[in-house]
């Protein structure tokens, strides 16, 4: 790419947008130069997302905008962090200002909601990538850390899960549900409100990226606990909960990811003050289960009976 | 790239090496958590080398190790300011344990020469691309910023400018220098102990990755100045001496990137300071010009004559 053309790319991102009082030299020298408020620790998370692998060729750019900021953010609020700052790694094939254009708006739209601040980034030349590194603030002892789940613990999510899994299964949901589906796949919302809500009230948190059981798995092997969670509880839309009625299959909710939901542990006397926490955040709060001492993760239905994940990535019970 | 592959990756980045008292919690979970300290401002940039555009496929892995860090290393140079952690966004087309093994090494190798931490990373599957953000410490009105270059400043570089562009030219120069020429190129030293020692002292700086007119072009658009720089001061190393006097061609010293040299201003009345603050720090200092008021960057040979650049990409004077 020539340098006029990584010019015109810059005119997408360092654009006059109102910047924060901590951004004491943003994009345009060697770093850009911050301020951590006194007190607080720093908070940092870098992924990429690769063409192909993490979204389709062709895909919505203002979408994708979006969501490379927001599987970020979704770092920081499972950490209990507030937002403050982005970096941008953009590799592109080649200059298409459409694409540039929609591109900004999807990431500009989402940072601007959190007051995020672009303060550095690099653009170069090659098969499409996307590599955001975002920073937040949280004070030392309130950090939703994933090693503090204690025996006895209850466990909740946020949201609903499974949704972002059944977008992937286009031959199956019906028109109907289209759009909602594809919204909670390509627009996830960081729960940034409600990790800011949970930060000094929750023993532990992650965020729904692998699925939920993956997810749980981690907050266990770093706790030195187990959990066991009852699917009937489970927060579903109509689509998912229509889709497991009709195949039988408990997959989606528990083993699919991409919903960037948080999922975390709260101690048993503190279960009112998180509920309390979460009200008017902008999603629901659901319990599902307990911390026990047993390894692994395990899942029962309403009968008791134990969740099996049969060859085929089916899910059921017996 | 199956789970358990990424557990292959992850353990040449997740290994018992010594940390930083200044980071809480490193890599393995949401995010990382550090402090930075009271006074002092963080200086973070992030950088991206992808494969067939910044690195030729096949290349040493060790020396891209190295390279990826050094590149990030040397920003944090041109500002003047302490390194502390690093996070690497690292994507693979497939797992290969000797690549990572010797990635690793090279990357942990000048880590550790500068203490620098791995605090977090993401690993994906795709075309291979290497993404670092380094992170460092700064004193606020310490900085080495590109804007405050002033009239009559001096113009100095560390160490020797064009060696990295001759090591591209393989078909040109002789095998005595080719060690010489490819260490330069593959493996850049940051001149993160002359920034520090800059600090304080220099008007504005740079670190020369698009070649010294570029660059030094920056410094001056940023400042609102203008540069003339003499070529028969520019430090050149033998090899570089000898294809000059071959070619008649100056474009090497003075528009090829990658040598990761610092160019930067001075007031003169702090010249000797200058010299003294970088006496022992491993490279020399030499003053190649003056900051003046007229636009852009002018370069005089020892006769007085103009500098041209040819349509050829040849930089001669007449």
């Amino acid at each position: 790419m020539a340098v006029s053309e990584f010019d015109v790319i810059q005119r997408y991102f360092q654009p006059s947008r109102p910047t924060r009082a901590d951004v004491h030299l943003g994009i345009g020298d060697d770093c850009a130069l911050l301020s951590v408020p006194a007190g607080q620790q720093l908070a940092v998370s870098i992924d990429t997302l690769v063409e192909n692998v993490h979204f389709l060729a062709g895909c919505d750019p203002e979408a994708l905008g979006h969501k490379s900021l927001a599987v970020n953010l979704s770092d920081l609020a499972a950490m209990g962090a507030e937002p403050a700052w982005a970096t941008l790694a953009l590799t592109l094939p080649r200059v298409d200002e459409m694409w540039l254009s929609a591109f900004a708006k999807g990431f500009f739209s989402l940072a601007g909601r959190y007051g995020v601040a672009l303060v550095g980034g690099d653009t170069t030349q090659g098969p499409l990538s996307i590599t955001v590194q975002v920073h937040g603030f949280v004070a030392p002892d309130r950090a939703l850390r994933r090693d503090g789940a204690k025996f006895g613990d209850l466990i909740a999510v946020t949201g609903s899960l499974g949704d972002a899994g059944l977008a992937l299964l286009t031959d199956y949901h019906r028109h109907d549900e289209s759009e909602y589906l594809k919204a909670r796949l390509e627009r996830p919302t960081p729960r940034v409100d409600a990790g800011l809500a949970l930060a000094g009230v929750a023993s532990a948190a992650i965020d729904i990226s692998d699925g939920l059981l993956a997810d749980l798995g981690h907050i266990c092997e770093r706790s030195g606990v187990g959990a066991e969670i009852a699917t009937n509880q489970l927060p579903l839309s109509p689509a998912v909960k229509e889709y497991i009625k009709n195949r039988a299959d408990w997959s989606l909710p528990l083993t699919a990811g991409d919903d960037y939901e948080l999922c975390f542990t709260v101690p048993a006397e503190r279960q009112l003050l998180a509920e309390n926490q979460l009200r008017g955040r902008g999603c629901e709060l659901t319990w599902i289960g307990v911390i026990d001492q047993a390894p692994g993760v395990r899942c029962r239905n309403e009968k008791g009976n134990k969740l099996t994940l049969g060859t085929a990535g089916y899910a059921h019970f017996r």
